[in-house]
């Protein structure tokens, strides 16, 4: 072990840290912050997959597959965002989902398989069932959203 | 290709994306929103493996390859925020970063070859090495934030 390069790393990370407020036991705040930054990734890149699948935009296999595979990269992230101490933080989620965290639990697993099957079914490269997959997946999102967030 | 399953697709995924405010051309302080959402993100995996390298908490061999590979995932997400028309966009980006766009793309390569550095290190499960890439990672964080991100 190089004791001067750790000293270096917990210096440079010391830095990181207190510029983005986060420390080992986030505060309920940041795990909000974290949360919303995820599902706002999430939403982005699901933005432009609808696009596609609406005629927005030309539909580009390729391009859909890429976005596909962000989404099931960041939806296994997304539950973390809700530590037991957020429940009392600010946010659009509503109280009925700590009192339903089994339900949540299993909506959380559903997204995770739902991104995974578009990330796989996208990969394939057939339009149709890409498309198919698509609406499958984002009506895991707006069951847990109807359920458990606020209207936005 | 079933059109109803399509259609039903649409207009969920149009309820999805009026509720993000999200388009297929994203608005300047949406990429803002983007990137700072992917960032705050890797600063949460960062800020406990940091806390494990300083031992404000127990080092956890398997806990931070986690959080290693999270981060791995995350880091090449961060680019595509930056945006040509988000150049005008209120950010904690400085002038300087679209002035030297060269500079700053090699710079998030090498974030991506260092985060992937740091989760294969860290998969290998020795903690010193696992210590020392960490070090050199938070530097490639560090380096970018000195030169293109304003005093915060």
């Amino acid at each position: 072990m190089d004791t001067k390069r750790i000293l270096a790393a917990a210096t440079a990370v010391a830095g990181l840290v207190l510029a983005s407020g986060l420390v080992a036991a986030p505060k309920p705040e940041d795990a909000v912050k974290y949360r919303q930054g995820v599902l706002f990734a999430m939403g982005w890149n699901v933005g432009t997959m609808g696009a596609m699948v609406k005629g927005d935009i030309p539909f580009d296999a390729a391009r859909f597959a890429f976005l596909a595979e962000r989404t099931a990269q960041l939806s296994p992230m997304v539950r973390e965002g809700f530590t037991p101490d957020s429940k009392g933080a600010k946010s659009h989620a509503l109280p009925e989902l700590w009192d339903n965290i089994d339900d949540f639990e299993k909506r959380m697993k559903d997204l995770n398989a739902a991104t995974q099957a578009l990330a796989t079914t996208a990969k394939g490269g057939d339009e149709g069932k890409t498309k198919e997959q698509f609406g499958a997946t984002v009506k895991v999102c707006k069951g847990c959203h109807d359920e458990y967030r606020e209207e936005m």
